[in-house]
């Protein structure tokens, strides 16, 4: 598909990586060659990347934890304004392919409310925010703030004021949990469970505290197929008994479902699966659910090659899910400095004959193999 | 769900029985008690049932074969005319809730273009039309006349510049056809399968025939969920050989699955399978469904308390199948008499809790069973 | 997936090409190159084809409309003998990878039971029968011979007896009904939609007849995703009223959709569409479900490519559906001379890390694109 | 469907209340009428809605967190003998409506291998162990212990030679990480979503230990839908990166999917969704998921109107799912006393016309309300 948009797209600044070194997650050659120099790039071969796969524009992000991974109040601050101010450059350098969200210290809500005023009014790249899940503070770093909490509303009433949607993503957990729960098992705590395990926690927790119903305007993001949630949402509408949690502050006549696609929004990132995307799309809509990547934690190529090729569905819900959602749910991407339009099926390629390029017999030729008596194989091409 | 609309649902006039009569379709007792009464009856049952089983409106249609029955084009003509000019004066009665689609005589394309622009023009109750098939012609009814041929481009430009949507529904096969293939085992020439097998031949004939190119703003609609045509799109797309078909007049550049949800739309009448509904959804996009339950040859109670309750698929399609689609292919239905709106999730009373009557709890007991520790069987109440 | 088995594929003989000449249905070009040399060659590139695609076996049968086109009975049998015998002798020459399906005239039912009997006891590569819709007769070709008829039990009865399996597979239709519908229109006759259309009702006229029954060790199979029954199989149901059709020979107290899995089997051939495959497992099981092509109307590489990459489904189902169900729908498979025996997912290259050839890094690097950081292009390898 | 097995089923001892009172958990009123009670009967009220929804046997099991939450290891050892000799003596007065999964003290490996094999070989009514998630520990409660541990090997090889499956159930947090993490939101702690965020990463870990390819006999189970993990396979199998964790101890030419139908199984209780159903059986295939209700917690009748009514799926696979898996899982439920046999679409009544008690006509009325014009309310029938 032509002209799609990836909203979960990370990139590092030097001086996160005292809190956050890439080479402890992964040694150089284990995931995308080098992954610290892959996390420095923004124009180079991440965007030979986007062009090569039809990524119009990419929305980065502070790679997590990010400034949540910043105890210290003050540094957290200073870490948010800089990182800010890098990728505000950074964007304007090409602003119809980037865009950004916002980084914030959440240990104080003012103060991540008037960071976040800062970025969306006085910036012109910035279309939201990314917290990566709690905010660690206190001396050891055990202290997890999330941000279900009262004290919280000044900072989400300013993001519904400014149309900034917040995308919460995961991160790692705090080390005395680790210790007690994945000390020698690194392999449960990170990216295959543990990240959805804790994030959703966190997500749900805010959507019942009831911030949605008190900031109507306000739009939540999730990535990774919505961290479980969509698969689960019988369970929890079922489970979230109201004679049980008579204190649960969200509105009493509604149900998680109901906040998904108008209010919660979740993303492909990382999670490649077309039965997952069909089990998301049947539960929450196709407006619910928009394309992204996790670059450069996955590769723009296998996660474009499923969208394009393997994801087989109607032509106007995979250009919601690829483009047009998303201008919807940031609508700042369709102002000025980015200008992005939504596109119908045959702009973006879909459906059609001859409109994808290199396609133009399949409905000769079949979809799956463009020779007709030989099996072709995916290779490098050299010229490509 | 409130606020259903069915669109192919079926009414009779005595005139037309000679033609066409139901007891010879369906002996008093088979199906829904006395077909005849039923097809007779508009206010009384018909309303009562629309009402228990929350259909906002029902677009009313001659049985049939009706018109498309009579081979005498002076016959068919009149007979038209008189059935429109009934129709009229049954929906004026309480045009909230029933409008109609216009009885055509297909001999002549410019006597049906004249009929339906009277219709769509001076009557106010005509949302567009609806068409059985093939026109029956010939002194023994064995000459079958489809619309796909270029001189019914006069029918189809007026049908698209009075924005009357047209629906294409089945009818009984011709004498010679019926003695060839199906003598001695009426089980295979009516709805299980026979009808599906002939009309979508015809529908794909006209999209073949390039009228919707011709008439970008034509709309068709198909019943029985699409008459098999979104399980086999693929099929259908890639048989569709140009290189070996070159004549096929079709725009090069699309594929039949292209025409599904902006030019072709299919409604569930007769045909309750929730996998049957996800094929098409999946196919097609939630935009090209619409509700319909095919009174009186299905029940009206079963094709609602399928959709109402066994259909399990996020709030938003749901509302569009059950209803906001109808009101975007027939946009006569928003005004006047008719004047019905659009309808959010809430409103229609689908997500949330405690918005659909008696189900105030569910979220607490489960969606499937009032009763905590009973099992509770369906039973007619004497009084709901 | 290795080890796969297809079981619609045709081959022809030149005695066949009065009756039935490729070059009519499309001429060198435009199907594969060249239908004819391709559906002459059984040892040369379509083997090859089969190497490259992972086929273990294919069951040959000869290209429709066969001996059901020949309208002559004498001239008929003499045909079904003729190529049984050649069709023998090529499976003779590499039984470990081609089998057949014995063709039979059927204008005498004792007639087909006995070349039947001969091809199932006295030669050894035969599996079963393929007939290819009605048979023609009369002196135009326009009578059309059903097999549902009463007198073919004996036909019936001998293929249950010898446990050989009856595939029923489309032709195109008699000249008068070619004439009266489709005159103009040769889109619509054929595979797009027409064989479909026809097939499926004599299929569903032989369950209804109560055949299934009176030999409840007979097995049906049908190509191209099930002819569009499973889709339908609801509306099918529901509408064999048995109220309005008390005539209706099948047992009474079963329904069409209990038939499939246990009697009656779909193939894939010619219908690479995973919504499709999706909506026919859920309603008929993984069980009733078998890969075909449909080779040389169907591209080898592009079906098997379809089916290998693009279909997501666990490797229980794949391998059954793939290869398993065939052998056991067709238990001669597994017998001398073929010797074929059912795989586990892992020896059929399904599930596993590293097990099929190529994927040795499928989880690290992602299953769509082999390439972290490039787009693969599928190009044909030279020395592949 | 007729002769349900139900897996995962609580009851009670009064012994237990002292570490697990199931008021703290719901007041009566709140669940079920009156929890406590629900949980301390077997024979009364728990049979009949067994008798009223078609539920041939259930296995019983200690109520969460059982034996799990006794921290002194001598307690916890009695408290599992107690509970396993009283279960006993309650099978035993009813074998073939009842069996048991054996409570376990898991603060010793030895001791708990020993008294499954006292419970396997000396009992008869047992067929498995049921655990609920880790082993609380320390005199706080705050210490847990995994199972994943090399030193659980010698009760995994018990399990595995005693083919005793081996139920891994959620339980709640530790004192401390609720308070870390839940302080003030129950809702978010417990059933809703923390159950399963918890056990599914014990789970994984038991299978990422490579428990499973050293016992290769060994079957797992969990409930609630797969504890999300069927919906986030794809993204498991990815990021177990074995570039990056070569230290893992599963099989590197194993992927976690792999597991699902051969050693790993799930079950439906508490998450009676058809959308997760049908992700999950496209994922792990319907031999890998088996009903179950999750009673007293969640209400028989609600459960088994979904699965009965609401669940529409080939009769084959919902046999399988309903019943059969059950005993290819739990072999001695078809030895004595229980005595279980499989059982066909037909004895289950799915399938077939008549076969349902009550749906006589259903292919004539349509499936969903039995009367043809009148919509029928689910009432309490006095005399069911």
């Amino acid at each position: 598909m032509y002209g799609k948009i990836a909203l979960e797209e990370c990139w590092a600044i030097p001086e996160n990586f005292e809190a956050y070194d890439p080479n402890t997650l992964a040694p150089p050659g284990v995931i995308g060659g080098n992954l610290t120099a892959n996390l420095l790039d923004v124009h180079d071969q991440r965007l030979r990347q986007m062009d090569e796969n039809s990524i119009d524009l990419m929305v980065l992000s502070l790679s997590s934890s990010g400034v949540q991974g910043v105890t210290d109040p003050t540094k957290a601050a200073s870490l948010a304004v800089l990182a800010n101010d890098r990728l505000e450059a950074e964007i304007l350098k090409n602003p119809t392919r980037f865009a950004g969200f916002a980084a914030l210290s959440m240990h104080d809500p003012q103060t991540a409310a008037d960071e976040l005023t800062r970025c969306m009014t006085s910036k012109t790249g910035f279309v939201g925010a990314m917290l990566n899940d709690f905010q660690a503070a206190g001396p050891d770093g055990n202290t997890m703030l999330f941000y279900d909490q009262p004290h919280y509303d000044v900072f989400w009433r300013a993001a519904a004021d400014l149309n900034a949607s917040v995308y919460i993503h995961p991160r790692a957990s705090t080390p005395l949990i680790h210790e007690q729960m994945w000390a020698g098992r690194p392999w449960l705590e990170y990216s295959a469970l543990g990240y959805a395990n804790r994030v959703n926690m966190h997500v749900l927790g805010i959507i019942c505290s009831g911030v949605l119903d008190r900031f109507p305007k306000l739009k939540l993001l999730m990535g990774h197929m919505g961290e479980h949630i969509p698969y689960d949402l019988y369970r929890i509408d079922h489970k979230l008994n109201r004679a049980r949690f008579p204190d649960m502050p969200m509105r009493k006549d509604k149900l998680v479902s109901d906040y998904f696609g108008t209010q919660v929004f979740i993303t492909t990132s990382g999670h490649f699966s077309t039965p997952a995307l069909e089990c998301a799309v049947k539960q929450c809509g196709a407006e619910a659910v928009m394309f992204s990547v996790d670059y450069p934690f996955e590769s723009i190529p296998n996660g474009c090659v499923w969208f394009d090729e393997h994801v087989d569905m109607n032509a106007r819900d995979k250009v919601k899910i690829g483009r047009n959602n998303a201008l919807a749910v940031l609508p700042k991407l369709m102002e000025k400095p980015h200008g992005l339009k939504m596109l119908s099926p045959a702009e973006a390629g879909e459906g059609g004959l001859g409109l994808r390029k290199g396609n133009e017999k399949e409905a000769e030729f079949g979809m799956y193999n463009k020779s007709w008596d030989k099996r072709m194989k995916k290779v490098v091409q050299q010229d490509s």
